[in-house]
């Protein structure tokens, strides 16, 4: 993996992740593919967006279809029919979010498979070989997700476990992919400032801010991205993991971050919440049944360009699956666009312009 | 609509109906897209896996969205991005299908919405507008669809309710389609003469066959096929509605049948249930769990050049929506590649040889 950056502004930065499968212009967004496909579409339509990578899930694709049927196709790649970089999570945070369901020690987790009740363990090795199998390009650590709220005690606590984890994950990672480093912290600055360092002492090729819009205020997100996200190296990719809206993403962006995923896009399609240039329109309402306009009209989109909001709402009303597909291809093409207005922005050194009249202009959200 | 016959062999024949959208080769068969969409795929898909024509419904676009909306779009194929031949139904067979929630007059036939259960009325001149407004291509006759099993004397009546109706379509129908008559008759083959007969004498430019494959022994359909196919105007398409399985296009069209539409493909794809040259897989077996194997390894489809047995069961398994359009986009391939090899089988006066071979080697189903 090689990463460049061409240019920056202010510290909103502009870069290239050169990796064996492909190049991804950063500040990047990965669709979510949980399970082996990112939902309602086809890898085909999903580059189509603009997308250069995608992020698949380790925990789930461990209980489903397991490793031995991504083994048989030589990794997710062959598997799902994406022939361009992978990153996945290391499965901490799906194991983290199952609570009572699951006993956390230094070795790792065990927890109950959701699927038929098994007891499975979880610890850095294993999440190490499974990403191996997955032949991932971009390996995440396997980390302990603060909660929130914890105490400053507990937050300490979580927070040296990931960092002595990720120890074991380096020596224990000797995939094809890169490892990337993980960041906790919770809310408190000077744990993400020491969980920082630490990580950095391990030595990875890249770093992600974990643990973040986990149910804190977003105040305390930008608090913290706005504290760290500058401390992190400047000559490897910083990923804001699971973060955001549109908006999330210009303030990532503003402060410094090159990589987001999010699941916000196509799950909001499936709900008929659908990302223009002027808003959420919630396409199953009512007032659109005789509207005849495109979706967005600034949109270029297949969806836009061949479909009215009146046949997108009748989908909806009719629970067409052409409907999940047509909006899931619309939003994830709204946040690729996203990312290429802020990349041109960068390199035109009008990025913060961009920001501010992109903030002026979106309803919150 | 110009309909010209290219060549023959035996009962079996090969044609081409020439409509003002577009070309289509017979013996045709048309993939149905009920609600405005064939469920699962894009427009553009359809039409790649061969397609040269649509059936829309008229009773499901009447509830939803009703003619209005439709209206605002100029019709059915704006509507739907389908800018192909369309055919629709009459919405006869669908009112007859609301059995007791509806009441049967000389008139038409009076009904409760299946969605709001609001009063609605449809008659011949009903059916004849709503399908002016959709601007179908081909547009059929408001027939009633005669049960079974009934009595002769109630098939006998319910088939001459069909031919006067037929006429009153006739007389109010002023769109830019072509109309088609319905044979019906139920099993008994006088009476199925009686209404060739008397709707050849009312006189339409295309002949349909309804009321098979309507619970009737497959026998009973094959009799009827084999002694009123022949019978209806050789110079005119011939069409079997809502039928069949393959095994049934095969049939049909050695008995001089021309165009066929059915749920089966789609529906059965919905299921897993997938048609290759060896007979039915169904994909969510837990032996095509590790099968990396495509699909039908014969077949050129998208699906079968892309993905494995295994994966595809996976995402039934997860319930993903990929799932469901890879094989629906399959079996939709399937049952046009299988028009297509029937028309060369024609072209090359090779027809029964093909379909006794095919008979041979296909699983009944």
């Amino acid at each position: 993996m090689k990463f460049s950056l061409l240019s920056t502004d202010q510290k909103a930065r502009r870069g290239e992740l050169q990796l064996a499968r492909g190049t991804v212009a950063t500040p990047a967004f990965m669709p979510v593919g949980t399970s082996g496909t990112v939902k309602a579409l086809s890898p085909e339509e999903v580059r189509q967006t603009g997308a250069d990578i995608l992020l698949g899930n380790t925990f789930h694709l461990m209980i489903q279809p397991g490793t031995e049927v991504i083994d048989l196709h030589n990794g997710l790649h062959g598997f799902m029919n994406w022939h361009r970089p992978i990153l996945t999570d290391s499965g901490g945070f799906q194991v983290w979010s199952l609570q009572d369901l699951r006993r956390l020690e230094e070795k790792g987790v065990t927890f109950r498979s959701p699927l038929d009740g098994r007891q499975i363990f979880m610890g850095p090795e294993e999440s190490m070989s499974i990403q191996s199998a997955l032949d991932s390009d971009i390996v995440m650590t396997f980390d302990e997700c603060t909660h929130y709220p914890v105490t400053h005690e507990q937050a300490a606590d979580s927070m040296q476990r990931s960092v002595r984890w990720a120890s074991r994950c380096v020596e224990s990672y000797h995939g094809n992919g890169t490892l990337f480093g993980i960041v906790q912290g919770g809310v408190f600055e000077e744990l993400r400032i020491q969980s920082l360092e630490q990580t950095m002492e391990i030595g990875f090729k890249g770093y992600a801010l974990g643990g973040l819009s986990v149910g804190e205020p977003k105040e305390d997100m930008l608090r913290i991205l706005s504290e760290i996200a500058h401390r992190m190296p400047a000559d490897c990719p910083r990923y804001l993991m699971g973060v955001g809206t549109p908006s999330d993403l210009v303030n990532g962006v503003r402060h410094g971050i090159d990589m987001f995923d999010c699941v916000l896009p196509t799950r909001n399609a499936r709900n008929g919440w659908l990302y223009t240039q002027k808003g959420i329109v919630k396409i199953k309402h009512n007032r659109y049944r005789l509207d005849s306009k495109p979706l967005d009209s600034q949109c270029g989109c297949y969806t836009c360009t061949h479909y009215s909001r009146s046949y997108l709402r009748h989908l909806f009303q009719k629970n067409e699956i052409l409907g999940l597909r047509l909006c899931s291809l619309h939003n994830l093409h709204y946040y690729q666009n996203l990312m290429k207005r802020i990349r041109n922005a960068i390199e035109s050194r009008t990025f913060e312009d961009f920001a501010d009249s992109f903030h002026e202009d979106y309803p919150k959200n």
